[in-house]
């Protein structure tokens, strides 16, 4: 059996690559694992060598130590590989086809899949619905940061490329099908982008920046980026967008400046829970500020995406409401301009293919857009360091040595 | 010229039945009319006669004190009536109509009526998009619980009824499309429900009944009401639906008892920001109460539709959160099940015809859900306190004598 | 090994129930099965020991010799029944449970089984997207009018009753979910039915009777069914449809009389492309009455959804065009309208858990609104012969004595 | 009073420019008024000094002789232009105003326009819904190429572009606001183009260029037009669509060759009733030729948007069939795939807005990629001729001089 290098989470701060093991048709007892989980049959499973690998910012907060995250949990969850091995069970996926792997697991069998809400299958997570590769009270399915990792439900969730060196031509762009670019454009979708809206984005890390590409793609006629780091910004504005720095204060004055009025049609939330003051207050933690201010500057009528994670317990939280999970949002601001909402994991399965299409026939360069740089698996531990300290990168782990740059 | 009599607000607690100037195809200046709406011309208006003019939950917000509408403001906005008089712009409305007027004051020419957002009119209210009749902050468009009321833009605002002796037959069922039915429908829309959708409303007044009666209308397998008044829940019961009181604890529990599950597809918040506690903590306000609970009791991939009001201000608040409009919402526990969200004022316009046409043809007995009860305009106020106290009746003015209750 | 009783297809107008093999987790060859798809195994199926089996309409186009059909194909797509068997790969479906089968088979896995798109799955029919059991060119899954049934991916296809009792005591209704109360019902809700609209229906026929009820279940103010046939008019009046006798002429002068203008919101194709003409025309075929007829009927603005059957080849069509699928359609009619068309198979995926819900909830009758009369399953061609002929009658056979009707 | 020099329709073939009446507030007799609109009195009508007017396709089925237009019909309604005058009940509109006319007529104050229908408006054409400029059958108003226009409800129809100078610099992407852009989008809108969908446009007229466009705008993975006309496929390339020389064969062979499958997800029929057939049928009319192949290469699932005019009776028409305006449709095999079909008028105000601000932010180049020249009003004669020829372009009239090019 191959040895299975793979990222590690040790404690916070502190992640390692470790040597882990190869994965079987069977989800053991682990770090992290439900015990309602372990021993589970995974007849229907791929195991996929990874060709590329890369590092979320919703990582970071279980490096951060914002979570219960145990030691020795392999972090990844955005995944694509080659497989190499299929379960008795899988009918349609073959070894050798090149895949993306949907962040979210899902079963392909309940009613929420059924539904394509895939971002809240009922039958893989025993604590809730909705599960995810290397993530803490996710049930348990070992990350993808690693060399090999095994994929349930393979026939279901995988997304076989057409044509292999197409794929590794455009690898860098196909990764990132796995969770941003789809969860970024999840949240354009969400706040109602249309042909002509004009749009703002809180946040100009990899979310906020695939939120502004995929508002681009469906037809957005301004699309604002507020962000408080400037390389970020800078990023942002190399392929287009206009750009808002919030250290100098609260986002709807220099939208007028761009736009001529205050207000935008479509609201993108690619921050969270760990959201910063603006101007005056930047660098403080102030968990609700996203969200009231984007019911101040989303005109009447207009909708927020919110693919910025949002969670029900935070032991970092500012104050007990914070711990908790509880947020002072205005919410009469935003009943007045009947105003919704749109929150919750983005269901990949829904737009991964679409999203493929359009890297393929070269209409969107989302690689490009969100600066994808890969770097060694061994690597891991710098790339976590660099992009917590706001690097205008997405670091993109090679754990197989298919990648050109490295 | 006729003389007005019209129920005005006096003080917390009290409002009087006074003698008010006959309209006239201009907003003149009078309490609470917003100064660049003073003189404007309406030329475009009709002047209805009203047959029936409702007294509504959210007038008691006003009557007891809780905003900032000033002394000897009309109220009433639910308002049906016949055309006495046109302006010289209306082609369509003919005098002698018998017609539902909508709470919402609209335009139908700026781009939110375009997209029938006629919640949100840009061209009515000079503080903020969105007007109705009689209320606080809304431009200053007279009320309608009164003999005779100003309809602006009538040729766009009014709904016709087919037949004058059908519509007067089935006058306390039509007077509702004004607003409580196109609010609770909407409400019960906007929380997603559809054929075979289980369903929770809190709140068991008239709006929460629409809602109950909207979702039977949209083929809900289940309708459940929680309230803690136990008239009100008799109320729901007597059309059909199944009944929570929440003096007895939270909705969760009961809940399982009644589906098997813990859980609904669809929730309706028609309470709004007055909440109180459940449970042990009845009585007491909770303004986020709801909309936690609501979160709890929704299942992952449900949505919340949330036409109670809340507010940007409320003098009379809790806390100093709650006088801002602040409130200390769960958001992890909904991002975690992917819950969506709508606010707001219903497009009344975009669900009255359709509503009509079921209470036409009898599919809906919607008068008798909300226990419609026509009283005179001169006992406006004992209908105001006795709605306050509790009353599960829904208080229709006859100003006119069109009524036959009376 | 049991023996297995089956109705299978001999030549026109002549089915027998015949002795065939009990199924196994392989389609093996036989009447009609596609050579591609013979031989294929079917780890992920489950045997079926139906409870209820229904005789469809789209059974009478094969055994009116109006198709292709091989001799001694099984018949039957009209399935609900007890599982007794699950191959290997079945996780989530047990032995024992009551289920309903969609007639159309759909792998789960593809492309349009992910959007639910499941009535043109890419995986079961190696001719064409779609498929389904005992039915022509559909990829030979045999039929389902037998003892017993294998069903293929049964965790995904199979819709399981919440309790076996519940399930048992409703099963007349409940075995109208497998095809025409799903078919029925997106007939209407591809024609647009919401609160409040106006529903013309062609064909009281049980597809007729059960888009008749779908309306009335979405909230439809008025729904009006049309058809040369009395008894099945009688049938449709019996739960509160208004009717129109098509052998005194053509829809629109009656559909003014019932609602006082000669045209509806919504109209739905419940005949297919056996239609014979209206009025003096009556009794001869002519393919494209229906179709134009709608057009005339319907408001601009509206919407046709057309679930009756429409094919590509028919040698027993009236004239050259006919036999090659060819309609003479007045397009300009429905152009100038602005009309929208939608065909096809019924997703019955997409509808079944909700109308099950309807069912269990006691919110619609199907069963007493299509008539639907238990049978022996040796009795089948006296049901066929009695359907042709024009009985107002859904006939469900009885193969294994579940059903107290017998 | 001004003089206002017009296009007028003679006689098969033939246009001229003629003198005209300067409109009023009125609804004059004159060619082609039907007598229940004559006198009409439009105090809600705006007079507009055409900037730019252009002419359409459409326009062409006049000149070619295939319609019941009069003599001296004043063509012409693709209308963008200077507000001169406005009526006393026009509120919003403001002399000087630039704006873009849409080229159907609305009230605003119908059921229809209230569901933003507006090609199907209730109240502008006492034939049937839906009414335009200069059009046979559509109720008289008269035809823009012209020097003055009267446009009636002006509040309502009309798209005030925000800025004089810069609406001026971009009059020529903006003159297309006012027909060919919405419909082409709406045909794409229609034929549900998402992002990454593969969509055929049958006919490379400015129609056809537009639906490309659009298409593109939606996020289209890719786009392939189909004509016979070579110098129009030139056009269609040069901004990037893949093209099909419909001389050479029928599409499906030519689209496997570009995508690797003979099918699309989304086909626009941008021709009509008009159509010629293809490959070695080409040069004969086939009115059912685009529908049966589109039917042919859309995939299952897939839908089809037609704004391509197909019409109720057409005196040219090669059989009597199509004189009546039936078509021979093979129905069959669209139920067979499960499409949906949406035709009629594109309703111009759902779009207009949306496009205007992908215009005014540099996102699109519509005059570009239809090749918009401007000629002077006086030469719309060999504007027509040329066209009619098959010129690869789109003329755009001048009659006031404010356009450069010239």
């Amino acid at each position: 059996m191959s040895s299975n290098r793979a990222v590690a989470y040790k404690s916070p701060g502190v992640v390692e690559v470790i040597d882990t093991d190869y994965p079987t048709f069977e989800l053991k007892d682990g770090p992290g694992v439900n015990p309602a989980n372990v021993g589970r049959k995974v007849p229907h499973g791929a195991i996929v060598k990874t060709i590329a690998t890369n590092i979320c910012g919703s990582d970071q907060h279980m490096v951060r130590g914002r979570t219960t995250a145990p030691k020795d949990l392999v972090l990844g969850h955005e995944i694509t590989g080659e497989v190499v091995e299929v379960g008795p069970g899988v009918e349609f996926i073959k070894v050798g086809d090149i895949v993306s792997v949907p962040f979210n697991i899902a079963c392909g069998r309940c009613r929420n899949c059924k539904e394509g809400k895939t971002g809240i299958c009922l039958n893989v997570n025993p604590d809730r619905p909705g599960s995810a590769y290397g993530y803490v009270d996710m049930g348990g399915w070992v990350g993808g940061q690693a060399q090999f990792v095994l994929v349930p439900y393979a026939d279901w969730n995988l997304l076989k490329f057409p044509d292999r060196d197409q794929a590794l031509e455009k690898i860098m762009d196909l990764t990132m099908l796995s969770d941003i670019f789809p969860t970024g454009f999840h949240g354009a979708v969400t706040a109602g982008v249309k042909v002509g809206s004009t749009v703002y984005i809180a946040g100009a890390g990899p979310v906020g920046l695939a939120a502004a590409t995929g508002a681009m793609l469906l037809g957005a006629a301004a699309v604002i980026v507020g962000d408080m780091n400037a390389e970020r910004l800078a990023q942002a504005r190399s392929f287009g967008a206009e750009t808002i720095d919030l250290t100098k204060g609260d986002p709807g004055e220099q939208i007028e400046q761009i736009l001529g009025v205050p207000e935008v049609d479509c609201a993108v939330d690619a921050v969270g829970f760990e959201a910063r003051g603006h101007g005056s207050d930047s660098g403080h933690e102030a968990p609700a500020t996203v969200l009231n201010s984007l019911m101040d500057i989303t005109a009447a009528g207009g909708a927020l995406g919110i693919p910025g994670l949002y969670v029900t317990g935070d032991p970092g939280g500012i104050d007990e409401a914070a711990k908790k999970g509880s947020l002072s949002i205005s919410l009469g601001t935003g009943w007045a301009k009947s105003l919704s909402f749109t929150t919750g994991q983005c269901p990949v399965m829904k737009y991964n293919r679409g999203l493929m299409m359009a890297i393929l026939h070269d209409k969107v360069q989302i690689a490009k857009n969100v600066n994808a740089t890969a770097i060694p698996l061994e690597d891991a531990p710098r790339g976590y360091a660099e992009f917590d300290a706001g690097a205008a990168q997405k670091f993109v782990l090679n754990p197989n040595g298919y990648l050109d740059a490295d």
